[in-house]
């Protein structure tokens, strides 16, 4: 049995789309089968959307899920005291365990805020996969690729081992990519070992790139070249790329990006509050470079609601270039929307229009904030929250209706992952 | 019949209370009684807050309340164009009608997201103060001036009459102010003017300052000097001052804030929208000027929500100045709470502490992306969003309790806001 989607303000995000139009939609078999006008069926399970809005799901491009479990944990510090004194020692005690409930918690806040996929990097992935197979949620996963301990070898087979099993999995809602972390974790023969494998399972590459001064500084100290002259010339734009943050650019790196057809997943807050800057978004958009949005993880953010890095994205570059025309109401929600499929690498989910896999969710709209109603567009981009969310559906499934999660046991999560960070903090 | 409430998770925000402490709080007389502990009796109204922050209410020191009729009826526009071909000839059509309806809208939604008190600058105040004596919200009003069209006199007297009026009012929950609207609207005789009735009544005075380069350059290349030392020389801070924005200062112009006392209406989000840039609101901390935040009109922002400021308070200098050590959780949330009751020039509310008026909200943390708990304070600004609040208490009378609100007919005001927001679109 189907779902009928009744009466709902409808925005597609087709090109040429320009105005929201009252209507149905009719999703069936994983994928929607109509959209708009009245449809006249009565074998479908029935959501009532009238005062809500209907758009495609948003897609979280970079984070690390089970990073929940160090939200607020530390905060306001120099950024090496911060990894080094807080972040990294508590990552080395983290069990898989720990991972699989600390994802669990992430796809439950992702989820009450609208995000139907999301773009993870981390480790022990096999548990983060299995949260993912368990609530039906669309993830494009990678095993996060450092050569530094010893355990290069050991991670690559790992990583290689994981596209294998889960590339395509979980009925084909998760993309397995490569995740080696950063130009500075990742010398020369890591990275080309790295690439060579990617291509060999022709699936793309999720890295850190430009993320701060000191790695563009670092880099080009060691190798003398930029950090995106650097990956480029070891091979790594050969495949897919999506690349966290590129906050710092020198002028060729916008070209490089460019003739990749890289996908830039820009992070606005987790930028800022890590003092990192401000990503050069609109010259990247100027030149035609795919931009998509994402939260980072919950330990930089420090929540996983992508509402918050749609509003950023579209008043931040405004802001800081003195130009209150960049970054329009619509491109900041392409960016958290179409363009995060595309960047993902994941095919058949798109803008709202018949044929493709039914990735959307319902915005209830009679609220305050969100009145009176101008511009839809606008409303959402700069006026509407995580919480405004009613109903998300990934595949054809509902995994929330009326803010109630379908697929998971919230307060056991919420239990497991306090639980698992009280373990955390426990001396050795 | 007084308010006991059970078991909250309480932030005092007093000097010294660092941690949270688990307890009860007990209002009674529009005042909070005691704090902590467990509070045997038996003849009060309990709220059960397990699971909840009770902290101090957030006051929105800068907006214009009934902008939410103009809520994204134009953005992403260059602002003498939004102004003048969209804001002003809506602005013009405005009633009194309006006003109060328009008033009514900000008021459920900023009672919904935690905010027990506001400053607000627009026209027909009369109605707001009819709006905020009926909600039971705590509010700073003032009458906007402007010298042009030639009503400079008659507003000078309605300024001074609603003062008169309403200072005072609404069993002291309204503090009035005059609203010299900024330094390029008013010329030095009208400044002049409005500062001597400021003195006469014994209040203080609410402006935008330094809001934009253009204002700056306008106001030096006008006048020979700096829009804070306009101002200054023509007597305003020798009263109350409540400084918007302060986006574009001179060395010497914090030095007049500092010396001044006065305070600084910190509006980040609108900042960043209208492309005015970012105000230098670290160096203000330094120099010991005391800064509150502002969402600024619906025009321009385009909601009511402070948690977003707070958030962007957090993290925005950071950003900008790379420095992740800036403005760190506890000062963000300050300048959302007690500075914000300063800077309104309301006496009698502030930490939550034995004799204080109760003007306080709790927070439900029971939510995914509040979870696990590691710092109360970091959650609140890096983390909790308006969707959070679940209680708001002013004057020890409830507004909204388990998400409704108690003092208006919310569903009545979204339809008669929507009502006057489509006569205004209609042609004349």
């Amino acid at each position: 049995m189907g779902i009928l989607i009744r009466n709902a303000d409808i925005v597609t995000l087709r090109k040429g789309d320009e105005e929201p139009f009252l209507g149905d939609i009719l999703i069936d078999e994983g994928r929607i089968q109509e959209v708009g006008g009245s449809i006249d069926t009565e074998s479908h399970e029935v959501i009532n959307a009238k005062g809500m809005v209907a758009l495609p799901g948003l897609v979280n491009a970079h984070t690390h899920g089970a990073m929940t479990l160090l939200r607020g944990y530390a905060d306001d510090l120099p950024l090496n005291i911060w990894l080094e004194e807080k972040i990294w020692p508590l990552e080395e005690k983290l069990t898989p365990e720990d991972i699989y409930w600390g994802t669990m918690l992430a796809l439950a806040e992702m989820i009450r805020g609208g995000i139907t996929a999301f773009a993870d990097m981390y480790f022990f992935m096999d548990e983060a996969a299995r949260a993912v197979e368990e609530v039906g949620i669309r993830a494009c996963l990678c095993r996060g690729l450092v050569a530094a301990g010893g355990g290069a070898d050991k991670s690559l087979r790992e990583a290689d081992d994981f596209v294998s099993q889960w590339h395509g999995g979980a009925e084909g809602r998760i993309t397995a990519m490569f995740g080696p972390h950063a130009p500075y974790t990742c010398p020369p023969e890591f990275l080309e070992e790295t690439v060579s494998l990617a291509q060999d399972q022709g699936v793309g590459i999720h890295i850190h790139l430009g993320e701060t001064k000191k790695e563009q500084e670092d880099i080009k100290r060691r190798y003398g070249r930029t950090p995106f002259e650097y990956v480029s010339d070891l091979g790594l734009f050969e495949q897919h790329v999506l690349a966290a943050h590129c906050v710092h650019l020198e002028e060729g790196d916008f070209k490089i990006l460019m003739e990749a057809g890289a996908y830039v997943a820009h992070c606005p807050q987790s930028n800022l509050k890590l003092a990192s800057g401000v990503a050069p978004i609109p010259e990247m958009v100027k030149m035609g470079i795919p931009v998509a949005l994402g939260t980072d993880g919950a330990a930089s953010n420090n929540n996983l609601d992508l509402f918050e890095e749609i509003r950023l994205a579209g008043v931040l570059h405004k802001g800081v270039s003195h130009d209150p025309t960049l970054i329009p109401a619509r491109d900041a929600l392409e960016m958290a929307t179409i363009k995060g499929v595309e960047a993902l690498g994941i095919e058949g989910v798109g803008p709202l229009q018949v044929g493709g896999r039914a990735d959307l969710i319902l915005l209830d709209f009679d609220k305050p904030h969100l009145a009176p109603l101008h511009h839809t567009i606008a409303q959402i981009t700069y006026s509407a929250g995580a919480a405004d969310v009613d109903t998300v559906i990934v595949d054809g499934k509902i995994l929330m209706e009326g803010r109630e999660l379908k697929t998971m046991d919230e307060a056991l999560v919420r239990r497991m992952a306090q639980r698992r960070m009280e373990h955390l903090l426990e001396p050795i």
